[in-house]
């Protein structure tokens, strides 16, 4: 069960001028699921990513990097289902006919297509029902094709994750709207699971790959389930300018801080969803580190508590067995660290100081926080004035079950 | 359930010279059970030793490393259900009282007596009931102690761990005899949860030290069962001298080999143990990767393959989602890696070569090999001549259960 999650209301749901999407059924492992998506692009439109750093990345991250580096992306297609990934020279072969029977349908060259598969490592992608299906997902593009979107793309989710903002840039409505899917092997490193976000302000390329870093630094790279990092990883940011706004081609351009935060907004958003949906959750945990000497301190303090199957396996018992929390600090790899000039609260009580347990701490205010499905741990290192935050779920009976039965 | 492992039989546990071990029931966490251990060690013993790495270290980790550092050794005391962790300057000022009493009892220095704690983090250490019961401990001194010293110190232990090997050096029959127990929080850092490990050979100090360190690189050192390090890790290796055996004071004395292997030996069977009664273990997996280019990046991927909790609930499920397995690999921080140059074996099965699936993999061939509750990955980079191994086992929804319901 997602944690304080619902499905997006369509309403809220802004179509972005010169991005249609369309879905279809291609059976690629289920039977009458939408799995298959074509993102068609406007002429014109920019497009920066952020790709995984696993070494055994997916063919299609391949292809899409090398597609991206040579010509304007014109579309996307996504299938999830099967990721492509540990799949060799067959792999690419495979993807690469996918892109080039989307460029036939739509009139670009292969290299203007970019793909992206999610779901199974080490299965061939089944090309065929895929380009038989590609027909069906270009008759239904459509700029309200979104939600359908976040639905096509979903493996383990439980709930399709879309997010839309509004602002006005030189007195032009800009709209930003973003989709993204994963809820396990969520830990991503530079970039997520699959994640798209669309504006229709324009805006040049390096200004919105530097859009795209703000963002995924405080966002998509801040959150964890379970550790593992992904094949497949990918977050595209694409700006079509269909809006008359000036171009926002340097930081100082009108609109540049404004439309940041609307992105970074979205992607935190997007990111805090794939947690809440993490498998088998039952609580959204955050972890702020605060006052330590760097960022890289913080987030190491953040990372080990956030990865502890000791920890979550107590947020999920809702157990304030918070030595558990002092060990996981002691572990993370910062070797100066002083464990006795260091805080750590649960929600607003003060748990540890001093290398101990605090003074005057009691274990029902503790058991009064743990009770709670939104819980935030602090560590105050106070020693300088860095910080970072982490979000992560518990671990659960039901986690295992999703892993130990996602192929059967 | 272990795996594949049962309580030690009685009549293979070797007593070893000039050591004597002694048990009560001091009601610290639980009425009724062994739960405290008292160890005496003859005259002119030489100890070493080797400790947690978690900044959070406890304050019997400090005594124990702060002692041992000032007179011989001459008494250990050694207590189960509080870690007396995370407990600060109250912490240290309990166990010193605890130290205190046993010195008194033995006709010792308090700094010729190391604490030893282990269970939960944070909690106050019960001193008064120890001390009340050191007297039924020192009372029950006997050479023949071992195995009732392996059970009162287990926590979510389900068996008692003991080892003993004999060998024989310059004529002398010698023993080599070691205890340890742990199965959650596992993943040492230069030791691990608590062990103790003895033989009757005269050794000295600096050849003691030298053979515990190559004993806990090849053994402690390369299990996991959570990826978290605990606060209260410690090994220790003592040598008696009863024997009358010539002394060990060189690498090149009589017999440094022969017992720097048995001591390795009682090492690996002890740290293997701790995977097999890992908790909610169902099986057992070694990870060996090999023709590396260095140990550290041999030791990084098979970690990062051992702590996957992907990688470990597919194993749960004998479920052959060997893709889990490339992600691990491909995430494991080895930046230059050449994915297309190496292979992946499942058993004798290769799984992966090339980049992705093996020509010829057949999956039925891997269920096969998933089936067995003992399983061995093998990871072949193809680029050196170094190799590491890490034992682990799988994530079953029992290791939940267990932690979820420890403290209650």
């Amino acid at each position: 069960m997602p944690v304080n999650l619902s499905a997006p209301n369509p309403d809220e749901l802004f179509a972005v001028g010169g991005v249609r999407l369309g879905v279809a059924r291609a059976g690629i492992r289920t039977a009458d699921r939408k799995d298959l998506l074509v993102i068609s692009l406007a002429e014109g439109s920019e497009v920066v990513g952020v790709f995984t750093q696993n070494r055994f990345c997916a063919a299609p991250v391949i292809l899409a990097k090398s597609h991206l580096a040579q010509m304007p992306v014109r579309a996307m297609v996504v299938n999830t289902g099967c990721a492509n990934a540990g799949t060799g020279e067959e792999g690419k072969a495979r993807a690469t006919r996918v892109c080039r029977e989307v460029g036939l349908l739509l009139d670009c060259d292969v290299r203007a297509v970019l793909p992206y598969s999610t779901g199974v490592i080490m299965e061939d992608l089944p090309d065929d029902r895929i380009v038989e299906a590609l027909p069906a997902c270009v008759n239904a593009l459509s700029e309200h094709g979104w939600l359908d979107a976040a639905e096509a793309i979903m493996t383990t989710d439980t709930v399709p994750k879309a997010v839309s903002r509004q602002l006005t840039v030189g007195g032009s409505a800009v709209t930003v709207t973003g989709i993204a899917k994963g809820s396990g092997m969520i830990r991503p490193n530079m970039a997520t699971m699959l994640a798209f976000i669309a504006t229709d302000a324009p805006v040049s390329k390096k200004m919105l790959q530097r859009m795209l870093e703000h963002a995924t630094q405080r966002s998509f790279n801040c959150v964890t389930v379970d550790g593992d990092t992904s094949t497949n990883d990918s977050v595209m940011l694409i700006a079509t300018g269909s809006t008359p706004c000036p171009e926002i081609c340097a930081d100082t351009s009108d609109g540049y801080g404004l439309l940041q935060e609307a992105i970074a907004d979205v992607c935190i958003e997007l990111a805090q969803m794939l947690v809440r949906d993490g498998e088998g959750a039952t609580k959204f945990i955050t972890v702020r580190v605060e006052d330590g000497r760097d960022e890289d301190e913080c987030r190491a303090i953040a990372y080990s508590i956030g990865h502890s199957p000791l920890v979550k396996t107590a947020f999920y018992a809702s157990d304030p067995n918070l030595g558990r929390i002092l060990a996981a600090i002691g572990y993370s790899g910062v070797d100066d660290l002083d464990v006795s000039a260091l805080d750590v609260y649960l929600g607003n009580v003060l748990v540890a100081s001093g290398g101990g347990r605090a003074p005057g701490y009691k274990e029902e205010d503790a058991q009064r926080i743990m009770n709670e499905d939104e819980i935030t741990v602090c560590v105050r290192l106070n020693r300088g004035v860095a910080s970072a935050t982490v979000w992560t779920c518990d671990l659960s009976h039901q986690y295992v079950s999703i892993n130990a039965d996602y192929r059967s």
